[in-house]
């Protein structure tokens, strides 16, 4: 099972987005229209095949507006689903449901698509070594999120931030004029916990930094003979990430060339809502 | 030109998602690699043909790490772009600018994407009276920002959450024993300075929620015919909204039918980002 | 009964208010006075007549400090009071209760007091077709909180903000030339869900605007005679809200012209609290 | 001159309203009918006789929306206005100068409101020895805020919450077994710099309590005769302040037995607001 | 017992630390190593003598991660400790449990360390009437927690902030004229509940400022013989406090002049940790 | 120069910082004392010798009460410092200058305490390959700020968190049932650009997890016959931290020994504050 995210970094994204729904005035539909006692047992339901993410945003969604509400998860992050699947069942105040109920499907929606979209791309290169990673193309204020549904689509991740691990790209050459040069202040500044990724552009690049041993080199827009070549040279010096021009239609030959990682910024940027709703019981 | 919302509104948003990305060291590439008093002339540049919204918080991410930095915008929200388009030019201390870079370019592509998508649906019902609409489907804590990339886009904006209208929904209809008698109840409990909008499925619930005189009412998963139908029978008694089943294929034909707007939840739930880079100059 | 605001949205402004009364060093005189283990069972108790609003701030205040005290509420927002009438019976932790019970009766004695001046103003019209309304002249943070106790007063609530109703105000008609082209101007930029209002000083304005079809007409300051005249000449075009110059002594006249709406601002920035105590059992 | 509160403190009270009232969408209105680019020149002006108190907050409410604003403040806190009187004369963008408007003027009005009926209970007893106090009855979020109007209006500030001085009150007393207890308790509690108020509701409590040396007596609800005898047996042992029943008729003669503070509930609990208001140039 | 802090003001603090610690990933160690339904027994245990402050810390930061975690606290707040004692018992999820883990020691930790030193203070001075107090010299952001731990340790308080007693020091005294000027000055100012404490570097100045009353005088790197010739000159007109070049090997003799109080800014600013750790059992 | 973090991650701190020192009233002492136009000319200046860290706090605590103070940094981030050494030249409003005294040099003094304790470290080891690293045994909330000053002191930092490195300790070993097989999940589970460090006990626990390849070794209290003997086996296999038992009586034998890093947890754990002073000039 992919290990979720502690609800304490969660709970104030949820409790947020609930906020944001609400407004200054709550929900004046359910006011208006139902029993302030009223229960309502309801599903959620994927209508779509699809991988499933963020189902603890569903629990807290709802128990942030009905503790006592009784949120049955029926399937597990990183569930592949097909249409019709049940994710949780719920039985809750019937104004705390439907008022929910919108924050709950925009995130579990939303990550359920990253994770969706990771799968495809994990399929397409199964078989091969490669490994589909993510990037910092993530939503502002939801990447933890998203990068925890990389990881339910059968990803792994790429850095979390600027600070967790050194990436020299092509400003941060020209500014220390070489990426040899960028590599070895990067290693100079660099912690013992901290890796160190270039990017390259060229064989003849990868070959000026490889013997400052980074531990990772990005190919950047490589041809597939120039990834196979860059293979032949770098292999047990370096992990192999490619990147750019990455899509469904050619993931799979850049995986055959026998690179390590693939970064594909559209798992994040452009993933497609899961198409996932709440029926009533 | 499109209104910008308030600074007030963006800047905590852009400061979350800097503060999101630089982490609790910073930017350990720029440390390592950029002299800590370089400048750096860049120009943000469109890859691909599209709509741009979200220039506000191209300026304010960059002006967050370096107060004193040059940002001059050349384009305006709401602007169709070519490809090679430059959207706006930055000259700043480079460690700064390049710290900024994915956090600005997250949310203008974002926002992008958005508006490009928006502007596809209002152009494919070019000439017909009906106006585009987006949903609550919006990515949380970003509600606001991608409400505003829709109207970049040429679109409408529906209900902002569930407090400044009221939306009845079937749920809400079976809580209350009727279309009618939901609509009354809303009319009761409503202000004099909100909207009420019900949402009906057949023909036979439109005539019965008519009389009661719903400012919108919101046709879900009507067919052609039943749109046209239903044009026949409200017009001049309510707004009608098509809802369900929307996507670029079919717009058109709904808009023929003479219904008053059309709400889209693909516009925020799922626009393909705008491809959208920086070149330094 | 009036539904309550969530929970979600007010409990942030309870334990905002707690953690400003307690300081850094949280209540010195319990903790000289008071053992640690002391219980504590009382009531909170009105001491005048008046509409009670804000119960939930009461239960939220103590359950912040004693997660486990008995909190039974023997009355519900909205709900005439007799002097001495039992509002809630607590029992909890002695220090937890006495640390709570200013900032408890902060919030419930000002939003009892803005219920019960409602209250006065709706039993002044009684009998009449017009309704009372608040206005945006709420305290700053607590908005949400003041207009639901105008509803508990048995009011009905104008705008919550600046973003969800246009009110188009002697500026903007200035700004645009005109009260007509100003209402042109908003109706094309509202979305189909937001209502617009336009303030009028004449019944030459009012006359102005009528063939522009706005959802409501606020007449500022009008004579009783031209109430009158502005019902007889826009009845069933426009909703009619009354504005300036009410009072309790004034209210009743205006209300008897036949106009809608009655806004009253001292609902909100001038309604003396009502007295309610805690009284130990 | 009064001395404001460090803008630090302030600013996010402000900006926290200034939020509230632009909602997510901002002012529609404006938006829809004020030019982008219009300027607007206007002065706040007072329609009543009052105390003005909070002019930091109007310059940082027009400044969060418009950094450029030119705000000339042309009064003081603590200046006694007439009708007419102009407070404060701004010039800056129109859009936000009408966005500011209502969350400067809630927030002069109100607090402008309390230094008024302060300076109305500082007159009443002027030329007596008596001091006129607040409570901790204040709204919450704004206590220091309402503090600092008390000292604009001429009073003098009580504790500022329930670390910054012990107050025992009839639960402590009643918890201790007794009022010289009580204060022995926490005499031995306090720190050096920590004064110790108890309430007495008798004579015979004082005599009890005055051996313990409190630093300030409250004697709740005396009598007139019981405050002038009070006055006698305490003078120089302690600070006298009477408590209960205050009000602008009783509090001269309240003031004329010698007490030392008089301490008024109402100077924030119900102050009504100040009329201000804002006039184009 | 020392009365705890109300754990409203502490949640937020050990919150924050937590997701310090646990950043935008979680802990990686934890997912990779720890099966997710995995138990953990362990106890906190001192490594060293000292006196225990901040327990609270540790069941906060275990229920904010495992809310059904069994936290049993086996020492109180102001206990001196062996070493080898325990601390607390916990049974709880142990991903929960190991990811909790440091933020509590870190907090537990060092507010023992503030206790114990204290403790060594107050110890050295036992048998004098001279109690050991604190400074504002503390870690921002933890200051109510450091007083409290000074409490725990047998100190009472100094001041908590710069608005909760007046400090008069040399740039207020220059700024004024004179120090009888700036008592006098702050005497007007300060409301009833306020005291006033002037720093004097001399005899003279000593003798300057008693005429004016001042609740407490800081006498500020006075030699011993002047200490003492301070308390004949001053006994029963002003608290009066030592303060400057206190240390362990001093205290002792300071307490012996006679002053009531001895301040020491080490107690917060250089007090090392307490070895406390988390055994499994 | 040590980069500096930027302005964006600290000014939240040093605004909080303040905010918990002005509490609800503000400077009582400065606002009773000092002219509010009065300017202050003041330098911070190093009384003891040590290393500087930290002097953007005090630029951005000082102009957080005074926009337009002039703050001249005359010394940089890691100097080392001799007594007398003049830090930063200060011209201000005397108030704020006075009101943000405290505030500044507590995170100076603080931070430049780490620094220095660092650089005692450092120099101890000077000459042998051995580099001084952190722990997260750091301050709650100011762990970003403490790991900038040990680089200022010229040592490297540790994992920032949980989540940016593995480091398997007993406890995870127990429950994985082995270091070995620890190493391999925290592989397995780890992305590609995260490190993975082992805590082992013995000799024989490093010839078990060597073939698994961890990035680092932590060599958890070995005597110096085993460190140098653990440098001999794994020498060019692991990069090797040394851990326990480290001060500065120590250090340079375990230096000696060749391991590659030393972890010392005093470092931000128990580092005694730098006396710095402000002098009025």
């Amino acid at each position: 099972m992919i290990p979720p995210l502690p609800d304490l970094l969660i709970e104030p994204i949820v409790r947020a987005a609930l906020a944001e729904d609400l407004g200054r005035a709550g929900d004046l539909t359910a006011q208006a229209c139902i029993d302030p006692d009223a229960r309502l047992a309801a599903a959620f339901v994927s209508r779509k095949p699809g991988v499933v993410a963020g189902l603890s945003c569903v629990r807290l969604a709802i128990h942030a507006l009905d503790l006592a509400a009784k949120v049955e998860l029926t399937a597990a992050d990183g569930d592949a689903l097909r249409p019709g699947a049940v994710l949780a069942r719920v039985e809750a105040n019937a104004r705390a449901l439907l008022s929910a109920e919108r924050t709950a499907l925009n995130l579990l929606g939303r990550l359920s698509g990253v994770a969706t979209l990771t799968r495809a791309y994990v399929d397409a290169v199964a078989g091969t070594t490669a490994r589909i990673t993510d990037t910092r193309k993530t939503t502002p204020g939801l990447r933890a999120l998203e990068k925890h549904a990389v990881r339910c689509g059968g990803g792994v991740n790429h850095r979390f931030g600027l600070d967790d691990a050194i990436l020299i790209k092509d400003n941060h050459i020209a500014a220390c004029g070489g990426a040899a040069e960028a590599v070895r202040r990067a290693r100079a500044f660099a912690g013992h916990l901290v890796k160190v990724e270039v990017e390259v552009d060229t064989l003849a690049q990868l070959d000026e930094v490889l013997p400052e041993r980074p531990d990772v080199v990005m190919l950047d827009n490589f041809s597939l003979p120039d990834l196979r070549e860059a293979v032949a040279r770098a292999r047990g010096q370096a992990t192999l990430e490619a990147s750019g021009g990455v899509n469904l239609e050619t993931v799979r030959a850049i995986a055959e060339t026998g690179v390590d990682v693939i970064s594909v910024g559209a798992l994040t940027h452009s993933a497609p809502v899961l198409d996932i709703g709440l029926d009533a019981l």
